[in-house]
Formats: structure tokens, C-alpha cells, sequence
């Protein structure tokens, strides 16, 4: 008992200090460790299974939008780094830079990739020059450095991995179409496999990514309240294009620039798995992204027949297509809950002496504790049919955290108001001015999140920081 | 026609100039760009798919053995990698060194991995305190540096993706186990999916690994009769982790160090197939690893109902498993069969009105031209078997060139006459010492490719170079 009080001691609550249960998640669940390497981080096997999860699931939907991976280098020629003024200022300051190859120094610095766009340009530039090779639709999965300063275990790394779809099109439409059409690819990952519900919308102007004309965001809420930036789709228009000189012929033989567009989504994903989903007890994980989905865990296995028995179950299941596996350490089963609590697996498959007579096992849901008990013939049937409810009681209960802390704000007492003493997205209208932004950054740290797609409701007609005129809705709130 | 014969015309034939007909295979069946980074190359949709293919299959083997991914930091702090001697000296002169971020310069260098030995030692030293904690048994998919002089597309090039698996046993037994068994992995997984036979053995101690105290290695033998390096795996014994200071408590309460191992495989393969199997008409895929593994290509389909049949052929396949596309463009059949062949497609499938009022259609294999007509009841069967035949029969005429090129030499003369006039291994006894391989590579540029496991032929009682009695057999050749 010692040793499973120790476990379940080590984990901090979230009402306690919610950053702090975040730490201890992310180690305790074994998905991370620290390097030697400031500010980079070890994914584990745990943590790893995750993202390779994800990795499958958004990479069939990418393919089947007609997206081609691709692989392009890690290193960005200083020179090709300042072809656009506005994605340079944005990522010169924090990108590392290579000087030296073996003993001798470079005639040019080679930055580590921050992003692609330059790269992918300069590929395109050369293998675009009929409409006929248009659109691209290309996407690579590899790892990028930002020199952050402060950093934090999927949230904010100095590396991190994630997916970059580039594309190029013939028309500024196309490219509007792709950009969005990317943006609901991400959402519906983020509701469907994650079971996340996201507020869809696009940045401000302040809020855009370096060298876009318009960027498109999901922004998820965590528990805390606080909102997660958690994919991002980017249309460039023509600016890269004429920055790096990519033409094509039309079909009346006339010179054209393409437009473009880029997106996003990293393994910042896991942070807000752990974060919309988590407890007191450990990591939650939706079942479709869960590495393991069930754990059975025998009771006094040291009985006749007992392990025997649990390994059949498990050998059952896995056939049946679900990802099982079987505890049999020596560890006791009280230890093992613990565990496998910990590490979020979606269910527990309990089986002892008892339970073996009576032809039945006790299956525990793990994010609602709920056990019930199931004859042992209708196994494969019972633990999918959970798992589906699993996922489904996830996401709405993550809709329903939402839903209730999105609060109206119609003018700046009440936006103050609700700032100071509630935690989620508060909902105002906004003149379309920077120095609202500015003034409500500045007095609450809170920023213009998106401008939702679904803007039908226009709670006022004057902005919430200025009371001047404003036709645009925008979800405010405090970010990681 | 001009625009069929400007395909064809593009690549130079095999026996004319072989490193420019490898050259020109890579461009024109689209594997790979040329970036403006120098010596780094962009992997396009159909190189990067292979490799797509090659890393499920190899993922999914490793797994079987029990392998987890993990992900480290693409960083290694310069103190990290002098730790271990051997190993820093083999690596340091070829590194790049990242010196500042953003406009900062670093307290320490950093390198960008060339291999991540040290990453997983230290990782090791961390995570590993008992018996219970052994084996770890890690991998990770990633690209890693390496700042080589002369490069050449897949073969040699500044940055490359590959694989790294890092293991960690209690016993030196067990890692020398663990070590053989990669081996063998690589080696199946070469002669199985990828169809080339390759020979497997260990490296002289001249050869080996920097840092390890055994390398094993599968040589292939390429079209043009040079040797390629196709997988290595390394027994580090406890080397690194007494540099390191990798210790766990045994079942006795003692402290022991650990053994490790590691193992590598690269997209180099890539480079392996196209030079084993590929011909002047360009690349030939195996089924196996081929993205596209059937074409239909309709002739005369500007006639009613071509097109919509041919359509239905690809679904019907599509179906049924096979990885099959329809080329529906408005190019000639003929250039359309061109660019089949340039891109190594194993199957070809015809159809025109004729045959569609025969109910047939015509297979044509891209490895013999072979053709065979089937009735379109059979498509489905047929497809699937002639795909199964390719693959075979790919791998026994590789088998069959590569046996006719090793050639057995007794002495110097036979050795000197062998390596100016043949073209393959030349098998050679040798008595270890490094003496003997250095005037070897000294007077032909020919090394130590391995000693093969399975040495019970003593072809000679003294070595080849110097006369003096020797017992081991080694496989020597010129290699890429």
C-alpha cells in the first residue's frame, strides 16, 4: 500500500496548482522527459504511441484531400530565409543557426527550419511552370526549432514535430478554398479522434502568421479556462510567389502568379489532450488515439487458471481488432489500477477467481469509473460498444465544459468584469482596430482568439473595448 | 511522338555511363529534387512514398521484436558528444555545429545528431535503475547529419532519414543476441519486400562502427558490380556505458553496467533498388514497396465507354486491395507507357474498345514486358498473382546476378587478376591484419565488405594478400 499512496501522492491537483498537475502528468504518465538539451524534450513510448496515433489518422485525411507527402531539407540558407520581409522579421529572432560544418565555417549560416515556406517556394519556383502542374498539394512530417525562451512539455519546445502542408494553386479562390478546407480537416480530427470540440475562425491581423494575408485557427479550451491555439491554416495570396518569382502559363499562355497556402499542427495536440481531458488521477485519452484501449489486470492471479484465463481475454480482443494488453507483473492489483489510471488507458478488464465462475469480468471505465460487470461470451462486443460511449461521453462532456464557459461580454465593465472572476472564452464584438487589442492585451493579457465562422449572432453593435461601431464577433481570452 | 522520344532519349543507358544513368533515374522518375542547400536533397511524392512503404514494413517487423518509438532531441551539446573517445573521434570532423539562437550565441555548441548514441546514453543513465528496467528496447524515425564532401542522391547526402534503434541489456549475451537478430531483421526484410539478396556478416575491426566493439553489416550487390552498405548493427559491449555511467542494481543487490546495441537502416534502400533492379527504360519497383502497383491506361478512350470502364477496372483493384491508379490524362498511350516504365510501375493494364468487346483486358509486367491477356472476370485473381510472380522473380534474377559475380580468389595474382577484369565480391581469405586490407584498398580501392556468418567454406588455408595461414573468409569489393 505504501508504494501506491506514493504513486497517487506524486500527482499534484489540478485545483491546487493546475500547471503543476500539467508536470506532473506529462511525467508520471511517463509520455516525456527532460534532455540535456535545454529546452528540448524525450518523448517516451507512451508519449510517442500518441503522436504516431495522430500521425496515422490526420495523414489518411490529408490523402484523401488528394495531399502527397514529401520531404524537404532541414536547413534554410540565410538568403532564402529573407526572400519574404514579413516571414523573416517574424522568425529571424528565434531560429538557430548552423555555422560550421565539421572544422570549417559556412560561406553562408544555414538556419534549422523555424517553418518551410522558403524551402517550398524555392522547390516550387522550380518545378511549377504550366497550369498543368497545378494544383501541389504537398505535406511533409518532421521536427522544427524555434529558440523559445520559455518552454513547456508540448506546449512551447525549442523542437517540436509536427506536420507543414504547403500548396500552390492557379487561383486566389483555390487557395482561399484549400486554406479553409484544411481548417475543417483539423477541426473535425480535433472533435472526432481527439474529442476536443474547437471554435473555428480566423486571426485578426494582429494575430496572423508572418507573410500570410489571412490565417484561420481552431482554439480549443483547456480545463483551467484558458484557450489552446491548436492548428492553424494560412493563405498567402501571391505574396511568396512574387517574393520568390513562382509563375505559371495559363491556358491563354499568360504569365501568373500562383497563391498559396500553408498549415499546421504539431505535437502541442498532446498537451491539450491531456489538458481538456485529464484528472486527479492522471491522463484521460480518447479511445481512438489511446496507444493502449484496454488493460486487463487479473485479480489473485496467483490462482490456478487465473493468468491463463486473463491472457485468453486478451488474445480474444486483440483479434478482435481492439489495442489490449495484459498487466501480469507481480506488481498488486490495487498498484496496477493505479498505473493504468495514470496512463489514461480507456478501460479495465478486471478478472479474478470469482469472476472466472460466474463466466464474467468487471470492465471500469476510465474517465467515469463506472464499472460494469459482462458475461465473458459477449467480451469483444461489450469493451467495443464501451470504448465507442467512451469516446462520445468524452467529447460531450468536453462540449458541455465549453459551452458553459463561453460568457457575452457587451461593453468593457462587463468584459472586465467576467476577465477578472471567470475562467473560458468571453464572447465581444470588436471595432477592427489594433489598439483594442493593444488595450485589452495590455490591461488582461488576454488576446483576440478568432473571429468564429459562425458570426450569425452579433451580440451588440458596438465594440466591447471602444464603444465605437463593430460588426465583428471575436471569442477573447488568455492563451498557453 | 517528338515528346515520346525526348522521354526515352533523356536516359543514358546503363552501359554506356552508369553513375549518369542513376542519376538520370532519380530525376526523371521523380524520386528526388535538387535543393538550393548544398548537398541536400528534397524527396518528391513518389521517392518519399517509397519510403513511406519501406518504414511501415520495417516498423511493423521491429515491433513484432518487441521495439517501442521514442523521439529525441536533434540537438547534442558538444560536452555530450566527447564523452564517449572512439566515438567523437569517428563523428566530430563531419558534424554541424549550431552556434547561436536567434541573434545569441550559445554557452555551448550544439550539434546537429549525425547518430544519437549519446542522446540515448544519457537518456539511458536517467531511466534505467534496476534489473526490472531492462531490456529498453527503443527507436526512433528521424533525419540526422552528416557534413559529407561528395554527395549523391539517397547514396551519400548531408542530411538523410533513417531509422536508429538503441538498445540496453543486463547481459553482454543478450545484447549480442539483440545485436544479430536487427541484423537478420534488415536482412529478411531486404530479401522480402525489397527483392535483393544481400550477403550477411561482420565488419573487420578497421570497418566497424565508431565506438562499438562488433559491427554486422548486409552488403548488396549493385547492377554495376560495386557493394552497398544496406544495414548495419552494432554490439557497443559496455563501452558506452562505462563512459556514460549506465548502471542497474541486479538481482543481487550488485551494480552492473549495462551492454547496448544499436542498428540502423536509411534511405540509402532506395538508392539499393533502384541500382539492383532498375533498367533503361528507368526505375523497377518491387511490388512490394511500390507506391503505384498497377496503371490501367486506356487506348483509343476518346471512344464511348473506355474511359468509364477503365474506371471501373481501377475500383474493381482498388477493392481488391492493390494499389492501382488510371491514367485518364490526355497524353498518347504511348507516352503514357513511357512514364509507367520511367517510374518502375510493376503492372501495366491495357484496354481498348477491342478488348473490352472481348471482355478482356492486356497485363503487361514491367520487369520482362511480358504481356498476358485476361478476361476481366479474372482481373481481380490475375492482378494479384502476377504481382506476387514479379516480386519472386525479381528477387531470383537479382539472386542469380549477384551469384554469378562473386568469384574466389587464393592468392594475390588471382585476387590482382580478379578485381581488374570482374566486375563483383571477390572471396578471399584473410589473416586480420589491418596490414593486408590497407594495401588492398591502397592498390585497388577494394575494402573488407564482411565476413560472412556463414564461413564454413575455408576456400584456402592462407591469405589472399600476404600467404600467411588465415581462417577467416571475407567478402571484398569496390563500394559505394
Amino acid at each position: 500500500m505504501a508504494k501506491e499512496k506514493k504513486l497517487v501522492e506524486a500527482i499534484t491537483s489540478m485545483e491546487e496548482d493546475f500547471a503543476q498537475w500539467y508536470t506532473d502528468v506529462v511525467k508520471k504518465a511517463e509520455l516525456i522527459d527532460y534532455s540535456s538539451v535545454k529546452g528540448c524534450m524525450i518523448l517516451k513510448p507512451d508519449g510517442y504511441a500518441i503522436w504516431e496515433n495522430i500521425q496515422a489518422e490526420l495523414d489518411r485525411r490529408f490523402k484523401e484531400t488528394g495531399v502527397e507527402n514529401v520531404y524537404m531539407p532541414m536547413f534554410i540558407p540565410e538568403s532564402l530565409l529573407n526572400k519574404e520581409k514579413d516571414h523573416v522579421e517574424g522568425f529571424a529572432p528565434e531560429v538557430a543557426w548552423v555555422t560550421h560544418g565539421g572544422a570549417n565555417p559556412l560561406q553562408e549560416r544555414l538556419c534549422v527550419r523555424p517553418t518551410s515556406e522558403t524551402l517550398f517556394c524555392d522547390f516550387y519556383k522550380n518545378v511549377i511552370q504550366s497550369y498543368r502542374d497545378l494544383p501541389k498539394l504537398y505535406n511533409q512530417w518532421c521536427s522544427v526549432v524555434r529558440w523559445e525562451k520559455e518552454t513547456r512539455p508540448f506546449l512551447r519546445s525549442r523542437e517540436f514535430l509536427w506536420q507543414e502542408g504547403h500548396t500552390a494553386h492557379a487561383t486566389a479562390e483555390e487557395a482561399e478554398e484549400r486554406t479553409v478546407q484544411m481548417l475543417h480537416v483539423y477541426a473535425d480530427f480535433c472533435e472526432e479522434t481527439l474529442a476536443i470540440p474547437v471554435v473555428r475562425g480566423r486571426k485578426t491581423e494582429k494575430e496572423k502568421f508572418a507573410g500570410a494575408e489571412a490565417t484561420y485557427t481552431i482554439e480549443a479550451l483547456m480545463h483551467d479556462g484558458k484557450a489552446l491555439q491548436s492548428g492553424t491554416s494560412h493563405n498567402f495570396g501571391d505574396g511568396f510567389a512574387r517574393a520568390f518569382g513562382i509563375q505559371y502559363t495559363d491556358k491563354d499562355n499568360k504569365l501568373q502568379y500562383v497563391h498559396q497556402t500553408s498549415w499546421g499542427m504539431t505535437t502541442r495536440l498532446i498537451g491539450a489532450v491531456i489538458m481538456v481531458h485529464g484528472d486527479d488521477s492522471g491522463l484521460v485519452l480518447p479511445p481512438r488515439i489511446a496507444p493502449v484501449q484496454a488493460m486487463v489486470i487479473p485479480i489473485q492471479q496467483y490462482k490456478e487458471g487465473v493468468l491463463e484465463k486473463a491472457a485468453e481475454l486478451k488474445e480474444r480482443l486483440s483479434a478482435a481488432g481492439v489495442r489490449v494488453k495484459l498487466d501480469a507483473s507481480d506488481k498488486s492489483p490495487g498498484w496496477k489500477f493505479s498505473e493504468q489510471e495514470m496512463r489514461g488507458i480507456p478501460v479495465r478488464i478486471e478478472l479474478g477467481p470469482k469472476d472466472m465462475e460466474a463466466g464474467q469480468c468487471v470492465l471500469v471505465r476510465r474517465d467515469t469509473r463506472e464499472k460494469t460487470v459482462v458475461s465473458l461470451d459477449e467480451l469483444e462486443a461489450k469493451v467495443k460498444e464501451l470504448l465507442e460511449a467512451i469516446q462520445n461521453d468524452m467529447f460531450a462532456r468536453a462540449k458541455a465544459h465549453r459551452d458553459a464557459h463561453i460568457h457575452d461580454a457587451h461593453n468593457y465593465e462587463e468584459f472586465t468584469e467576467t476577465v477578472l472572476h471567470k475562467q473560458g472564452f468571453i464572447r465581444g464584438m470588436w471595432c477592427g482596430e489594433q489598439a483594442c487589442e493593444d488595450k485589452i492585451k495590455e490591461d488582461f493579457a488576454a488576446t483576440a482568439r478568432c473571429m468564429p465562422f459562425d458570426d450569425r449572432q452579433e451580440i451588440a453593435q458596438v465594440c466591447v473595448c471602444c464603444g465605437r461601431p463593430a460588426h465583428k464577433l471575436v471569442y477573447w481570452g488568455k492563451a498557453y
